[in-house]
């Protein structure tokens, strides 16, 4: 498990959630292993934007913080597979609402920048 | 409405999300807002760990992206108030369950530390 940035009984636990989940790859991530394992090869795939090196990084922050597993098969070649833990699904339902929202959102930006205008608020 | 960093239709819906959300404070500010206004100063004690700068800035993404509005009162001194907009509020399920998990998350970390082992996965 990762060290923390600060542990006070008081912090918000919403920031805390968002030090383990926060920036634009790991429940991304998260969301593409709900349906099954995965190997490293289709994450990059699923996520044309990400860099190799960003999500061998996040990959591993998410192992450390016990959300995913990481299954090295020894084969020729090996084969290495990726898998949400017990914990990791503990997400599902958060991955699946921002799935619906970022859905909703970006049809909201589309249709906002076909017209020309803002979106109202 | 900020400008994305690629608009591409597969782009995975939670990636656009974590890009509009992602970050360690704006769900947390989010949270903080599902309650009612709050002033600059108000959301600065309940995030104790953001700084001046930090909070600033996440509230004008927050503003561009249509998601909190920001009323300026003219008194004397003048009064800034930040509150959800619609859209906003369209979050408030995700930033619950997000604290719901923060709190359990963390207690399972303490539980960890106070046993001196990793936690189970």
């Amino acid at each position: 498990m990762r060290s923390r940035v600060e542990d006070s009984p008081d912090q918000c636990a919403v920031e805390f959630a968002m030090e383990i989940l926060g920036g634009r790859w790991k429940l991304a991530i998260l969301k593409q292993l709900v349906t099954g394992t995965h190997r490293f090869g289709e994450l990059r795939r699923a996520l044309p934007g990400v860099t190799q090196r960003m999500l061998t990084r996040q990959l591993r922050e998410l192992e450390e913080d016990g959300l995913v597993s990481r299954t090295v098969y020894r084969e020729v070649p090996p084969r290495v597979e990726y898998a949400l833990t017990d914990v990791g699904h503990s997400l599902d339902a958060i991955t699946e609402e921002l799935d619906k929202w970022g859905h909703w959102y970006r049809e909201r930006v589309r249709d906002a920048a076909a017209s020309g205008s803002r979106p109202p608020v």
